[in-house]
């Protein structure tokens, strides 16, 4: 099949008038922005691992009001309970030498209860990231007349997914900025695929499409994604920098003209691994002398715990940033995703 | 500029119908590879760092038997001179551990001597890694009618070669097999880059052409990487299966169908990062109670002598092998670059 027709057809499956995907950012999806990249022809996105039922429920509101699109609604699969009271205690004792600590934060929202709400919110698109919805879930899903497509960093995690009733496979490669979507959290280091190499391998062996994500971020990347076997492609940092993304100006300010060596996986936002501009405070876990972060959520709660007193030398925000983040521009979102298939249709036979 | 007229210049400049390069691979490189990559419109490609100045110039009178074709020769620039008493016998204690030693290796080439060498070959270019060369090298590879690439992971090094005269760079990506040619061997684990990231960052701020090298292993990628800004791409584990290539059997095998994640990068083999297949040898230094291999060249010399004794565990080659190893075929080189550029034009526009 030619690139033409293998995005053609997931462009007439979904409702696309072009095959770009938003990719769904936890804190950096308003609506605004998943409105603006369908009013373009693409489809919106929101992360939702950190809403309850309503903030779900509402998002999905704003969203309808300002569009009739394609929309996607991604949420992380929880780990089973797990702590090493030891390494939290050490990765407390680090927060407190930076900065004075706040309140302990709320807990966070109720799985099952996100999932409901997703269900009923009625988006294109259900996705899921760090492990796979159960049968059940998934017939629910479907019998809904929505989608899930599974994020999978490797040929086994992609072919687990499809195996489990994913109807499209998002393909993440190591470029990728924000967490990384390896299934076993252990080898989240270990399991570093260049799309260059994820794309062919995936493509060759799945039967459902393959959707890329990690370093796409103008119609170079986009076409080259599309040759190497890729029905759409799934953009994050590039949008970060638009007005409808709303991100603060200090992260929006570290990405302006970013060398890819000037991101790096840390665990130091959330104690899992995703990739994030290379700030002090996260040089600052890569010292010799730094101890390992606590296992996520716990990292996570304690980073929260500090940016709610005073910060000091804690980041405000987790300043997530892809490979080709330079590359990202400060202009309204509809602009980027038009710009960036007009250039790519220019590239593709 | 378009993709086709970016390309077609750079091959108009050096010789070639077709924009692959074979990648110098140091062991792997005989003269029938080359000759045969040349016969099909590519450029041969030999990696000079083992070899003595007889070796060179055997190589190329090998070489010119076959083809008149273009042709690289590729040498490593040397580090400065650097032990770690402690870390080497540490080192070698763990080899002790896997198998019996065997006498002293002879000590290596002369890097004056190769260079004279690579400059009396008379090659199409001359190309560098893990360095630049000094300044009255390159004069005198320019006088002799010889072009300079300069291998580069990141855009820094990339820029400096371009000030010291290089005429092109290779783009290292992350996917590479092999050594990885960063500057500061300290950082090669921090440099780690994809393609997506690396040739659109390269090609928009270089005036020199870029080729593309890592994880390309057949038409999908070529077409990627030309399309992301590339003027051509160099191609090595793609070529290892190949007859010409003429490799062992079990490295071969190992490549079959390799997934990406069976690679990794080690400093197992020489002490300077490389990505390989990870074979039991190279498993066995990733273990938590392994100690650091020895600083480059210690460890390279220190597992010669143990392939020169009773080899037990330690393998007795580099398995080097990139991201996309699963993609290479064991058929004739000719037909591997051939059908990679016929795939390729088909999907550019």
């Amino acid at each position: 099949m030619g690139v033409r027709e293998r995005v053609d057809g997931f462009c007439a499956r979904y409702g696309l008038r072009v095959p770009i995907l938003a990719a769904p950012m936890a804190g950096a999806c308003p609506p605004e922005l998943a409105i603006a990249v369908a009013q373009a022809g693409g489809m919106g996105a929101a992360g939702v691992v950190l809403d309850g039922p309503e903030q779900i429920a509402e998002w999905m509101r704003r969203f309808r009001d300002g569009s009739d699109g394609p929309v996607q609604l991604n949420i992380w699969i929880p780990d089973p309970p797990h702590d090493d009271p030891d390494r939290t205690a050490a990765a407390a004792r680090f927060l407190a030498g930076m900065a004075e600590p706040g309140p302990e934060p709320p807990s966070g929202p109720d799985f099952a209860e996100q999932c409901e709400a997703m269900l009923a919110a009625r988006p294109t698109i259900v996705s899921s990231i760090m492990g796979r919805f159960d049968a059940g879930f998934v017939q629910r899903v479907h019998n809904g007349g929505i989608a899930w497509f599974a994020v999978a960093t490797n040929l086994d995690d992609a072919l687990a997914a499809q195996d489990a009733g994913a109807d499209a496979v998002v393909a993440q490669g190591m470029e990728a900025g924000g967490h990384r979507g390896v299934i076993d959290p252990a080898s989240a280091e270990s399991t570093v695929i260049g799309l260059f190499a994820l794309i062919p391998r995936l493509a060759d062996r799945l039967d459902v499409p393959v959707i890329a994500a990690g370093g796409i971020a103008d119609g170079r990347g986009v076409a080259a994604a599309l040759v190497l076997g890729a029905s759409a492609v799934q953009v994050g940092t590039a949008l970060l920098r638009t007005p409808e993304a709303g991100i603060p100006e200090r992260w929006s300010a570290a990405l302006a003209d970013l060398d890819p060596e000037g991101t790096t996986p840390t665990r130091a936002y959330s104690g899992r691994l995703g990739r994030a501009v290379r700030t002090s405070y996260v040089a600052a876990w890569e010292a010799p002398d730094a101890p390992r972060p606590a296992p996520y959520p716990h990292q996570g709660r304690l980073v929260a715990r500090y940016r709610r007193g005073d910060p000091g030398k804690v980041d405000p925000v987790s300043f997530w940033a892809g490979q080709s983040a330079g590359l990202a521009r400060a202009v309204p979102a509809a602009e980027v995703v038009t710009s960036m298939w007009e250039e790519a249709s220019a590239l593709l036979a």
